[in-house]
């Protein structure tokens, strides 16, 4: 039995319906209690993922707790190491940063002040490939996890979890958890029930299996999670609705780089390397560029295109509206509320062109190299050799995180990554001689694009790399000086030529004198 | 009906005995006339991996043809593009070199004299995840190709080739090559019918499968390559040894680094993470430190160890003889003349313990991360954040090329890179403060080892990576320094944080005072 499409159970009705299962009626507390269970130094397992479906309730209430123990004794004891799929919102990660209350944060962060901490290095931030951080939280590289605190949109009558807007992490984190904290979110869309596919027989090496997936479109797991009741101490009822980040609309740079993907396709369709009607599956990063390449496919005459991302974004619910997408497979659906409405109402319909996987399968190097995934990803900076930094402003301070851009970025049938040309009014470049941080190296980056244009660096040795980078997509302003480092570069000579006494010399210039550019 | 171990035909017989296929006989010429067919500009794809079974008697020739039209006309018009699997030898890519005939080389070379072609800038070469290239070639990376030159065992009656010491890209070169020219080695052990499994059925994206491997030791491809005859220019017949290169005996620093990962795996089954019996299936790259782990395992308690690399070189077989290991996966075997002579005496036993894939089957991600692999190879350096250098030496000039390290280092189940701490006598520090080339991120490097320690990176914070590769890898005399950048870095903040006005400056130090040490 269960709390599907066609049970009778409606977001109308009271939260309390949203639990069936009698077991797990009988942990119902309330937020404040369930926080009391949190150890102050607990390594702690988080959903949540690009803003969505993380928990709400218990998260807020530990934060009181610190701030009410500070209040008391001047200090408070909490030091958590809080892991999550991806991102959550201000209403996780921004209250326990701003009760101070991590010490240390895995895999990735988008909150402003918890951002600032990390920058200050008042908290430990690891950054890891999405698809491989549950494996390293089974195999202990983060010790035990003390608590799990997972939000679902429901818990059926056979005590089956039925997932909310993301599922990132959360079945690995009910796996490895010692106690887990439920929140049962009536604001979450029990209509989406169904289209999750919790494929979690990923085993351990040795025993493991290829993982069946070779469509876009395919399930081969559960519509639900599980969890033994026994390991169950509170259940929370919630009705907050998700914080997924808002966009921008796209600026003119954004516009011109997404044209030049469209003719980029058009190009590889000609050489025969993407088939005409569908393309190949394509992964879009987070951001607004990427979110303005997916908005230029509305006016392309693509159909049926297929998406093998982490996000599902609203414009990507446009797209499956308009036909453009025939099918989109993701960790998370990071929606607008007047978006997550429109897709409630017509759940009917975009059940049959959405998943929702974990993000060890949506981000996984064997299915993203199988099925032929186009990685389109923003970057901070690339060198004109094609290494790119996708996370560290200057080299040292950290924006978001690697996230997955990695996983697919090294394992997508193409990797594009984006940028303009410049910031800053053109105070910066970003094509730098030497980039300050690499987070994916020359042997992984095939396509740059900025508003100039595309380096198309495949099949190209360094020294060609370099010259197609500065000619097609560093800014006019800045191409004198690359092309004078590349040529006193090649006099000395080497395979990759550089002059390291200057290699970095631009981030000083842009310290010293506000611009990179030479004065 | 082929040549298989139960046939009649032995290496004793007369060469020509190996080309039993009709059709094939037909085309058997001399190497020089072979040789005219392959157009001075012409985009090349050759057999070889490590030294194995790359052609033998056409390169010469070609080499040849180029020394003759310049003595006659003072110049020639060889400019050759190559492809490969790996490293070839002297008498492939270093006669090509030596005649000047080599416009690009594509994807690794261990030639000292190409190696000074490349790093003068007389040749282009590109680098390319070894698992990565045939699919690129297919995709058209690097245009047309005109001639595959493939140095097989042997032909059957029925047409079918058997391979040789390795298969490389072989398949891939065969099918994708308008016209092939084969050279036919009665040096190669015909005995070794039967340990390839030529597995090919990869297809493009969208057609992608799973890869039903699952063991090491499973077949799931054919025996024998395959070519249309009407593709075949040219048989050539030749008894040539091998070159492959030899290593020296382990020195005392490969000894200890041997003993450090020997107690590190003993660590690793204590925490449950490997099978107290088997281990992973290991990798270990080309070079004196990794055969000198292989070495250190002959004196160890394990039995039946799996080992899932590229090259199957001396000590891997005595390790199969003494039972340490069960089986071994490679792509070439890669033995001095004596060793396979051995083999081939005793080729009943070692058909049963040794397979030769496709490289895009051994160096194949979603294997490697399937099957769990340890992946073990050598270092150029690592900086403190343990981003790693695996070929550029000073940055700019290459050794040999990234090869497999980061099909197997960024996939395996662990990631260990491994160096001695220092270089020259002490003058160079293999730890430094930033790598002065990076072709694995420290997302991808789990380990360190050097003679003075282990760096387990696994589960920290940059700052806390920085301070076990200080404490734990970097030699004492540069300690010091190392922990002085972190520190006056550290006050400057940032989550990587960086001197970036001396961030290379140890680098520009050797250069001025012949030492990294600070004055």
């Amino acid at each position: 039995m269960s709390l599907s499409h066609t049970s009778s159970v409606s977001d109308t009705q009271s939260q309390n319906d949203r639990v069936l299962g009698p077991r797990f009626r009988e942990k119902i507390t309330s937020a404040k209690a369930a926080a009391r269970l949190v150890q102050p130094a607990a390594t702690v397992g988080l959903s949540g993922f690009g803003g969505a479906n993380h928990p709400k309730a218990v998260p807020p209430a530990i934060a009181r707790l610190a701030d009410e123990q500070r209040a008391r004794e001047g200090h408070h004891d909490y030091r958590l190491g809080l892991l999550t799929g991806a991102s959550t919102a201000r209403g996780a990660d921004g209250v326990l940063a701003d009760a101070g209350a991590i010490a240390w944060r895995v895999p990735y962060n988008a909150d402003a002040e918890l951002r600032r901490q990390i920058n200050d290095l008042e908290v430990d931030y690891v950054e890891v490939h999405l698809s491989r951080l549950a494996q390293q939280v089974r195999e202990g590289y983060f010790g035990r996890m003390h608590t799990a605190i997972v939000e679902v949109a429901g818990i059926t009558a056979d005590g089956e979890l039925i997932p909310g807007s993301s599922l990132g992490n959360n079945q690995a984190w009910l796996d490895e958890a010692d106690q887990v904290i439920l929140e049962v979110n009536s604001w979450q869309p029990i209509e989406l029930d169904g289209a999750h596919d919790v494929y979690q027989n990923l085993g351990l090496p040795l025993n493991g299996t290829p993982i069946p997936l070779k469509h876009v479109n395919q399930h081969i797991g559960s519509p639900h999670l599980h969890v033994p009741i026994e390991k169950v101490v509170a259940v929370v009822l919630t009705d907050l609705p998700d914080e997924s980040p808002a966009f921008t609309d796209p600026d003119a740079d954004s516009r011109a780089m997404a044209g030049i993907i469209l003719d980029f396709f058009e190009h590889e369709v000609k050489a025969g390397r993407m088939p005409a009607d569908t393309l190949l599956p394509l992964q879009s990063g987070v951001g607004n560029v990427a979110n303005a390449v997916l908005a230029s496919l509305a006016t392309s005459q693509y159909r049926g295109l297929n998406c093998y991302s982490e996000l599902i974004q609203d414009g990507m619910i446009d797209l499956i509206d308009s036909g453009v997408v025939g099918f989109a497979s993701a960790t998370a659906l990071a929606l607008s509320p007047a978006k997550f409405e429109q897709v409630k109402k017509n759940i009917g319909f975009y059940r049959d062109h959405i998943v929702l996987r974990p993000q060890e399968i949506s981000n996984n190097p064997e299915l993203i190299r199988r099925l032929g995934v186009v990685a389109m990803n923003s970057m901070v900076e690339a060198d004109i050799y094609g290494n790119v930094n996708s996370t560290h402003v200057n080299g040292t301070r950290v924006v978001n995180g690697l996230g997955g851009s990695g996983d697919y970025g090294r394992n997508g049938y193409l990797s594009v990554f984006m940028s303009p040309s410049t910031a800053k009014g053109g105070a910066i470049s970003k094509i730098v001689p030497f980039a300050a941080h690499i987070d994916h190296t020359e042997h992984d980056t095939q396509v740059l694009v900025t508003e100039r244009g595309l380096a198309d660096l495949r099949g190209l040795s360094p020294v060609r790399r370099a010259r197609t980078i500065i000619d097609n997509v560093a800014h006019p302003d800045y191409q004198g000086a690359l092309n004078d480092y590349l040529e006193r570069a090649r006099a000395k000579g080497g395979h990759v030529p550089h002059l390291f006494d200057e290699a970095f010399e631009w981030y000083a210039r842009f310290e010293r004198t506000g611009s990179m550019l030479p004065q």
